[in-house]
């Protein structure tokens, strides 16, 4: 995984240091760096190695990921939506740059993803692919879908939970693990999605489970209670690495998952 | 051009009826229609026809187009950027659905659009290079740097403000152009770029000149008086007219020039 970062953040720092706008620029670095785990595009990455194709044809398309998961950060915490003042240990970038400025960098960030997915070393026939399932997987029928459901709070059932975690959280695992099979040409895209699916469950059942004491949200917890939501927490987590475990071995995402979840 | 408006609006409408998410659905609905003159997915189709090809191959990127300008208006209209209550004779976005519904159907039709790119009925060739001169136009080089730039207000010089310009306006005609260009496989893209810079200009600059009275800002006609603004504006229309005349001979893009300007 050093490798993967190592590579990631060359391509990351080249981008932010090429913008000629100043303040797009220092927004930008400021939303990009340090950054958090980096988990979507590490996830992409592994699972080119994984599939046994050159883990350095998904750097551009990796980069565009964590861009697209970086924009909808710097939204999601705009006053009109979380009105969150924090993110990741230091000042959401609204309160840091200004309001204007917040959704300006989120919507650059956004536009030049798809740049990024244009630049990648493939075939024209791949990049098209890569660039129709992350419109798919951001936008309306994706991402932008589960935000939207969010905004509604008050009561919510479980499948409507759901809903809103597949949209929000696994989505991007989606552009991640689909994304990796298409970049490294193979056929078996419905596993990956299901693998995504599962994976992005229980990734935020488990965040859940953890802040359960802090959030005043509906979660699984507050649905099924604490062992219930363990309970299904578990389902999901096996799930994920009978997956992994089946299409692409006991190797590197078979272990990331295992970290994570 | 009432046959280019007409297979347009099925697509629009298509796009819509299709969005799953209801409040998704008719805030898109809302921004979508009826719309303004649909310039810039005109310019690109009748570029098309006169360029010698099928105008139908644009379709889907000269919606792609527009649902890029109709996301930046919305995102423009927002408290934080211009505060607009109103656009196109109606509330603006935000004013009817909220700001955070507004700053999501923005985020949904700029992701979308690219899907809309990914659709054309072209070779992934001329997909790639659709995507990456949109993301070039559209993001941190192109519409959203402008944006950025019109953000400080306060004293500018006349490279500013045409800097503003080239950013805000000419880029997404630059799209419409450079586009139709690449649809048709052509060849003088420049050509099609630098009718795009004049074009831009002049279509702002005379916007500018008739809104002298009642906005308040810093236009040409403000930093160089009224009559030096009408020199400037005739200069680049004739600019415009004299380079669409010569790449595209005297036809449907020279007389919607003309008709605009």
């Amino acid at each position: 995984m050093e490798k993967y970062l190592h590579d990631f953040n060359e391509i990351a720092k080249a981008y932010v240091n090429a913008i000629e706008n100043a303040d797009l620029r220092e927004g930008a670095r400021y939303a990009l760096f340090p950054g958090g785990k980096r988990l979507r595009p590490l996830l992409m990455l592994a699972t080119l190695a994984d599939l046994g194709a050159d883990y350095r044809l998904g750097l551009y398309p990796a980069f565009g990921l964590e861009m697209i998961h970086t924009y909808s950060l710097i939204h999601d915490d705009l006053p009109p939506m979380d009105d969150d003042d924090h993110r990741r240990g230091k000042p959401s970038l609204h309160r840091a740059f200004g309001e204007a400025l917040a959704i300006l960098v989120g919507d650059a960030l956004l536009t030049d993803a798809f740049l990024m997915f244009s630049k990648a070393p493939l075939s024209p026939e791949r990049i098209v692919l890569l660039v129709e399932l992350a419109a798919r997987a951001a936008g309306s029928g994706g991402m932008v879908r589960g935000q939207v459901l969010d905004l509604k709070n008050g009561d919510r059932c479980l499948g409507e939970l759901e809903e809103i975690i597949l949209g929000k959280t696994a989505a991007l695992f989606r552009l991640a693990l689909v994304g990796a099979g298409i970049i490294a040409g193979r056929e078996e895209l419905d596993d990956l999605a299901e693998l995504a699916h599962w994976f992005g469950l229980a990734f935020q059942i488990k965040d859940d489970i953890a802040d359960f004491e802090t959030e005043n949200k509906i979660t699984h917890p507050v649905l099924l209670g604490m062992e219930e939501a363990r309970n299904k927490f578990r389902e999901c987590r096996e799930k994920s690495l009978r997956i992994a475990g089946r299409i692409l071995g006991k190797n590197e995402v078979y272990h990331l998952l295992e970290r994570i979840l």
